[in-house]
């Protein structure tokens, strides 16, 4: 989350990416503050010390800046979740430690940091790219790990893999779209590791 | 829904009972064109022609109104799911119409009288007697199909009930919780049979 590179921007390339990711955290760390709603591109810029046209040659607009935070926060929840998938030896353990890091993750986003995360439930709401790669993602990892299971035995292979992946994915759905997470709170507790249990039951030979 | 007794009251007991629907039915109109939160208690008074005391006198607060309409709008869904699964003749068509039921009386609610869903999303946010009676209702629906799967061989028996049971529900949660529900209508085409099936192969013997 914090690999900024604070150079000033001298040539085209990977200056001009140092600028971004300069603009990307200014913009976090306001909107972290005062909203992603209440705060102003010409805000921005007065944090930064850039001029507004000087953002703009960067980021069409304030949604396209919210898009390249909002994109950051997602990875680094895929990220936690890639690590506690790599820890795991068997597929069946790879999808509990899945589900549990994606709820995990996202749950202490919504207590930690509640202005990004409200972007990241905004950019659910509105089908932004980034929550569109965020999920094609996440379907992805469950996919592997599926396809692994089905390869070892450990899972069914009769149904179509890709509606066994989609069934899963519709099931953990409420607690990994930040959207509807925030209504799903008062069963982060227990759900998982039952619905854990239900799924690894439907994967069963 | 519209079963009410429209006779003036008269004596304790029945009469009291007809006028308690009268004041539910008119309130019920009220809200659902002004809006639960945008009617007073005075408002629902003049619409029926009563004193506001003597409606106080049926009802504790506007709350105590709500819940009982709120109740009654469940209770159809409730209808619609026991008129569903009376029609099916196995546990596993009586699963798969018990869900396709609860989504679309849900849905058509939602659609055709927005206000009064608002009146169940209320009330399953803030957790009321009457939301918590419906979802307890859906479970035990579920559990006396799941039990009757298990004695006729159709269900696997080794999980305990309960657990099985509340994993189920939680899958069907984010659709048959009013709450819940208005955030995942572009699923309701497909999830219902996607996830039934899944539930399905988990009860698989």
């Amino acid at each position: 989350m914090s690999e900024i590179e604070s150079s000033a921007p001298q040539a085209r390339g990977p200056a001009d990416h140092s600028v971004r990711e300069q603009i990307v955290e200014a913009a976090g760390e306001h909107f972290s503050h005062y909203g992603y709603d209440k705060t102003t591109v010409s805000d921005l810029a007065k944090a930064i010390g850039f001029s507004k046209a000087y953002i703009y040659k960067f980021f069409d607009s304030k949604q396209a800046i919210g898009e390249a935070i909002c994109a950051k926060t997602l990875s680094a929840i895929v990220a936690a979740v890639d690590e506690a998938v790599a820890g795991a030896s068997t597929p069946t353990e790879k999808f509990r430690r899945m589900f549990k890091a994606l709820v995990t993750t996202g749950v202490s986003l919504f207590f930690n940091d509640r202005k990004l995360y409200d972007i990241a439930a905004h950019s659910a709401g509105e089908g932004w790219p980034s929550a569109r790669a965020y999920s094609e993602r996440i379907r992805q990892i469950l996919a592997e790990i599926v396809r692994e299971g089905r390869e070892s035995g450990e899972f069914e292979r009769k149904t179509p893999l890709d509606e066994t992946v989609q069934a899963i994915y519709l099931v953990m759905q409420p607690y990994v779209n930040p959207l509807l997470l925030q209504h799903n709170l008062d069963l982060v507790e227990d759900a998982p590791t039952r619905l854990s249990n239900l799924v690894l039951r439907s994967l069963a030979p």
